[in-house]
């Protein structure tokens, strides 16, 4: 399959990485390609400068944001929340419509420092702003709820014992990354949420992910739902 | 031990009613006696009139606010999040100040319908604003995030392994409180997610709560943190 991650920080580099080392065309998408080559600190959570990280996994297509999303059957939104309606009309509607868009981000704001607040929340999403903007485009929100390590490998965190979440408003499309969920990174317990509304509810959960994740260090962690 | 639990909806019930059990002196708190007894209709959440419940359930006592809070040693609030703050005045920082206050209640809207939203929400708390408005009273953040019947008795679901968060200026009353919890209660899983700020975290989780509680009918239901 032909994929295109959006955003080249930790969370992109972890999905194309996974993806391509599965077989698939995996194509990380960014405003400038030139640019991120050409950078040489390191990143906000001190992660290698991207060049140095694609050097060692160059089965990665590196593309404007356009070009990705043109080349691919799907896409994984894993820009910054901030910047993600900006990013996605860089890639186009015309390259977008009628794709499964899986949205991991989460609009946090680390302005103002930590712990982040929401840029949207309580009467509003990401997930919903996006499917507002982009009606015509399949969005799922899922994956926002972990970090990147957990997202594409659940079964190295207590065996997989642990839940992943799904929100939207095609239930075809829930149906499909829930099965990529499970046939690419091995997910298990899969909760369909309900409509795209539902990302309020994941992206609010991020206030109690980030003190939680700060209380024990930053370990990976995810919850399992008892019922 | 002396106990108020202010609040005469069905956690405010459920708490004095097994605090009662365990031979306590439990005293509900409420706004007007007379008019909670006269009550003749269901609550909004199908529950019976107040007096019928009470009827069945006489070893609590059944007084004013302050009166409630001043012949106790510790104070439970579970008042309904929009009242929450008038109750508290009502009580008395005279009769709360030294005292500790375990804060249950969310800062839920109903008033748009289904799911409700946050009243106070991102960059604060319920748990917060009760601190800030009562500063000599040692409140606790906890229980918030399970319904009534999960608050009391942890081990009828999965066999209590699951977690409950708490959070508060003073580790003291912290560790008072999961004492009470583990004691009372059986709560076996307790974290500690740091200041009265954590409150954010897990009142803002109810987003998440309330669909995953709507997906699977309403049923008991926690979440275990895997790490």
């Amino acid at each position: 399959m032909n994929v295109a991650v959006l955003g080249s920080g930790i969370v992109g580099r972890t999905l194309a990485q996974k993806i391509a080392s599965l077989g698939h065309h995996a194509t990380i998408g960014t405003r400038d390609v030139g640019a991120l080559m050409a950078r040489h600190e390191k990143g906000p959570m001190g992660q290698a400068p991207f060049a140095e990280w694609h050097a060692q996994h160059d089965a990665v297509v590196v593309a404007k944001f356009a070009e990705a999303a043109a080349s691919s059957e799907f896409v994984f939104n894993a820009t910054n929340g901030a910047g993600t309606l900006e990013a996605l009309h860089l890639a186009g509607a015309e390259n977008l419509n009628g794709k499964l868009l899986i949205d991991v981000s989460n609009p946090l704001d680390f302005s103002k420092g930590f712990p982040p607040t929401l840029l949207l929340v309580n009467t509003d999403s990401l997930g919903e702003q996006i499917q507002r903007s982009f009606p015509d485009v399949r969005v799922v929100k899922s994956l926002n709820t972990v970090s990147a390590n957990v997202m594409v490998a659940p079964g190295d965190l207590a065996d997989g014992d642990h839940h992943i979440f799904v929100g939207g408003n095609d239930a075809v499309a829930k149906e499909e990354v829930s099965g990529l969920l499970r046939e690419w990174f091995g997910w298990r317990n899969i909760i369909d949420l309900g409509d795209i509304t539902t990302a309020r509810g994941t992206e609010m959960y991020l206030a109690l992910w980030i003190r939680l994740a700060s209380s024990i260090g930053f370990r990976p962690l995810n919850i399992r739902v008892v019922m």
